[in-house]
């Protein structure tokens, strides 16, 4: 279920962006056919572009502020435990699938990727609230079981963009699920297959193979290798592709660096959401236009006029006719009026040669076009762009290869080596790896290169760890979530669990008046430890529940003790806080009481307590 | 290291098989040209089948019963916290690495991919054990990290096995680990890349492309699709995949319901070792090599003479020069003599028809011959058998698609069909799905039919799972090895702790007297909760540091404190059996003492506890 609706909506996105780009050049060649001038063309091309963003704005700064950016570190921390109830609901849903097919649509240099997995997982949870509201079981259970949907819908998600389901669920695995279960596995397996599926028969619709057909190339969203000659690779190319690798480790680093104070920035003067924020969105939008613009039009005064191609071949441009233009520029240049995706597939698979200069201007251009725009108003995803730099830089390496004579020898086309650059970048920003791996796989249907892209993408996520978190780790932290990290990559001192707790516990005993209830409630705390008169902790009481018992009108003191959790882990004062860390993150707590030898309640632990407890230990 | 490592046994087993084979095939090819009569040629076969089983069941029978069947329930039990100290020894590796060399040339329908993995993940013990023999740390840390490297090693031993790296990942993470973080991923990934990168190294190598050409053929175990045409598939085609999915999980439900009463029977009367099961082996090899010898012999006389093939290709069978053969019934002959993997590739790739009638009766054989063979005392995979019996019967599906006409509706070649009958079969007996899916993409370089491959493999398992366990699970049920499952999949009564729990406990306190110490120790068990004098629980000591502490000639009272787990988890009588549960497996756990509301140590729970109480579960 889940799984078909994603499909679906990822249909509807691509099938939104591929008519929307299609009009925009349209246009453009009908003004070219009349003879416009290159003035007219740019002044087109900035209305249309800053047109397409201010509807993306106006979604977001308006409807939903949770719509912007690609989503990925809410559902993440969603999927850690955390309660963000607006990160996964209807009109967010809304807001994004609407507003990613415009903003994807104008030319930003941002992808569709991110904000399908967040629609799937929005997908995922409603679909979840749905069932449970038909099937009510215990708070605990709800919830956990809502979190696997939404890591299914995520899945499901990175299954349409991409079309690759196995990725899928490996990325939902990497990324975002604390706990795990073959259940679960099969669960989101089933999801993201559907998922494919349904793209599969839309796009097969689509690309005029006739509904029905499946598996065809529509799939394999970068394009196929498929007719390639080569692929096989030589030994002594590995040392190259770990040196991609460390490049695309020190890039994605450098993004991320550059990104933190760009985001402090925009979160002091811009704000989540309003006017400010939609006129920075529409501003920049219209800058990147012109930006893009310019080096064809200064050049050789080249429009692109053809945005539907053979993945195996660059763009058509459109020429001043009285100079000459030599194809290596041609199709350097086409790449800055191309569509980030379908620049990814020429960069992967056209065999001509891209001129080194032009190709290193436009990537560090889009690098920087790229780095300014996440984090704007506007839905926008990472991977695409990541996945275009570092196909830039791989490319530079690969033509530096052909020209050196590697052909000759047995070794890999640049196109390749574009493949493995694209996957060292997106290693380096965003720090995934196995499911990045598959993704890539999956998405160009070549496993002949899944060693090298594995190792490119290991060596760029250990080169990007030296220097600082991946960008959605970063997001979450500038956004002051608490995100509990996997405990590998926490540092924890070595303390007990009493120098963290928080000793002032508002605890109830197994019945209390009304008068008790109402005033605990004025706290803003969300579960209260039971203890009996000993102080002996007796279980653990959720403030949902207080707020449902304490509405009846009864004057008798309350009997607690039916809707309290008398089995709740508690901890001893005297373990460590790395089994406390273990026991919270494992089994997904959110309060975990901590007693002393004889079971007297002596504080509490949260996430809260953790985080700054990680924090003062990466000072000292 | 130890990616490295595996992939260099893997490697020299696949040599050894390859050059084994072909030493068969060589002398039976130099008897023919001599002249010789078939009762010369079978008893050739039956000698050669004879002694390589031979030599196989003795390092069985006589070097390390541990070597026999596949593996694979001996490292899950392992992974999953079990104490099985001989399964990962350096000797069972041995006899398991050369044993499955020769049980494999033997020509017995088994495969050498469960012994690799098993091979693997002895490896990453071994290594375990020197770096921590190197730098000794807490008890605790030392199990976990051990068994992170079981499982990398294990996905080590897929990846060198299929050419599956990230395949291995999956299989580990799937049947393996109860616990599981990025950082075990990303260990586990690093560990199978290498290894998969070794064995593509020396394939390269073997196959005369020469060493240091890499993602060639080799490493594709089952032969790539890359030339074949038909890469897409109708959607009307999705049912059919399906019901092979149906069909695969009968199978597989049926060779598990036969092979139990076959595994109780050699239990009771070969025993795990020794003289009997030895020659249980012979006896049963040289059977299996008369069987697959009589239809070629007695129907045309055809003996198969080239083992070398093309993938796409089907053997060369020399057959009586006197009569007329149809390439279908020559093409559905030499299955019977072909080592099984090669097998699998001629029903996977093979453009010629075959005869339903005789494929028909191959698989019902071979189905019935691997049965008998998995139990049998020598090291025998059971991947590849199954892929094959579900390929033939897929393809028996495949060829009746073709003679209805579907290749002029742009249906699937039968190739596909067997593929997508090898996934259901193989998905039916081990009840695997993702990691398997992903190591038949891998292993074929198809992502074209992931989906198909999915769908089957899901059905499979849901049908598998209506009728009985996978085959791995009942081993290890058969062996009364104590394995904690996922919690889905166990029945759970709505009891509490305290109606399942061990009340007669063996505690100490903090401070013993040695005769005390050595009292304990009499008891089988492995630790012991530390109480005060008023009975609280301080702690957890583990049987081992009581070893150590009472080996000292010291007659004063021995403090146990410093050597004992004072943050070691407890739970109370009262919390339910499935949190205990959770907890249990979560933690990867042994020993969980139960306390009452103040911390009054009243009982503990083991895994034995959980397992009787699923058992009596199940039954009312």
């Amino acid at each position: 279920m889940v799984g078909v609706a994603t499909g679906c909506v990822a249909s509807g996105i691509d099938y939104g962006i591929v008519r929307l780009t299609e009009l925009r050049f349209d246009l453009m060649r009908v003004l070219i056919g009349g003879g416009a001038n290159w003035a007219v063309l740019l002044l087109l091309q900035v209305a249309l572009c800053g047109s397409f963003a201010a509807v993306a704005a106006v979604l977001v700064c308006f409807v939903s502020p949770l719509a912007a950016g690609s989503g990925i570190p809410e559902v993440k921390c969603r999927l850690n435990g955390l309660d963000l109830p607006f990160v996964v609901k209807s009109r967010t849903l809304l807001a994004k699938a609407c507003g990613v097919l415009f903003s994807v649509s104008a030319g930003l240099p941002c992808g569709k990727e991110g904000p399908m997995i967040h629609s799937g997982s929005i997908l995922g949870s409603l679909f979840a609230r749905v069932v449970f509201a038909r099937f009510p079981e215990s708070s605990h259970l709800r919830d956990l079981d809502e979190r696997d949907l939404i890591a299914a819908g995520g899945a499901a998600g990175v299954a349409a963009a991409f079309g690759a389901p196995v990725g899928g669920v490996l990325f939902a695995l990497e990324e975002g699920a604390s706990f795990w279960s073959p259940q679960v596995l099969l669960q989101a397996l089933l999801c993201s297959s559907l998922s494919a599926l349904t793209l599969n028969f839309f796009l097969g619709g689509f690309e005029s193979l006739g509904f029905g057909t499946l598996g065809a190339l529509g799939v394999l969203t970068f394009g196929s290798y498929f007719q390639s000659s080569g692929s096989s690779y030589r030994l002594w190319e590995l040392p190259l592709f770990v040196a991609l690798g460390v490049g695309g480790g020190l890039l994605g680093a450098t993004f991320n660096a550059l990104n933190i104070p760009l985001t402090l920035w925009r979160m002091r003067w811009v704000g989540p959401s309003g006017m400010k924020r939609f006129l920075e969105s529409i501003a920049v939008a219209a800058l990147i236009s012109v930006i893009f613009f310019a080096p064809p039009a200064i050049q050789f005064e080249c429009m692109v006029t053809d945005v539907k191609t053979d993945p195996h071949q660059s763009l058509s441009l459109t020429c001043d006719p009285s100079r000459e233009h030599s194809t290596e520029l041609q199709a350097s240049l086409g790449l800055f009026m191309t569509p980030s995706e379908d620049a990814i597939k020429v960069l992967f698979h056209d065999p001509v040669a891209f001129h080194p200069g032009l190709l290193l201007l436009f990537g560090l251009i889009y690098f920087a076009l790229a780095c300014w725009t996440y984090g704007l108003g506007v839905p926008s995803g990472l991977f695409v762009p990541s996945l275009l730099i570092g196909s830039v830089f791989g490319r530079l390496l690969g033509e530096a290869v052909r020209s050196l004579g590697g052909a000759s020898h047995g070794w890999s086309p640049p196109g390749m080596y574009a493949l493995v650059g694209a996957a060292a970048s997106l290693g380096g920003m965003a720090r995934i790896t196995v499911s990045l791996a598959v993704i890539l796989v999956e998405a160009t249907g070549n496993t002949q290169y899944s060693l090298p892209v594995l190792f490119a993408v290991m060596t760029s996520k250990a080169v990007g760890d030296r220097f600082n978190h991946g960008i959605y780790d970063i997001h979450i932290h500038l956004k002051k979530m608490p995100l509990l990290e996997d405990p590998t990559r926490v540092s924890l001192c070595d303390e007990v669990v009493s120098g963290i707790m928080t000793q002032d516990v508002q605890s109830l005993q197994p019945a209390e008046s009304h008068a008790r209830l109402s005033s605990i409630l004025q706290t803003s705390h969300n579960a209260f430890p039971l203890v009996n008169s000993k102080g002996s902790l007796l279980g653990l009481i959720s403030r949902n529940a207080l707020v449902q018992l304490s509405s009846s009108s009864n004057p008798e003191p309350i009997n607690l003790t039916p809707c309290s959790n008398l089995g709740a882990y508690s901890i001893r004062e005297s373990a460590t806080v790395r089994r406390a860390y273990d026991l919270f993150r494992s089994m997904g707590l959110r309060h975990l009481p901590v007693v002393t030898v004889d079971n007297t309640l002596c504080g509490i632990l949260t996430r809260k307590d953790f985080l700054e407890h990680c924090a003062s230990c990466t000072e000292c």
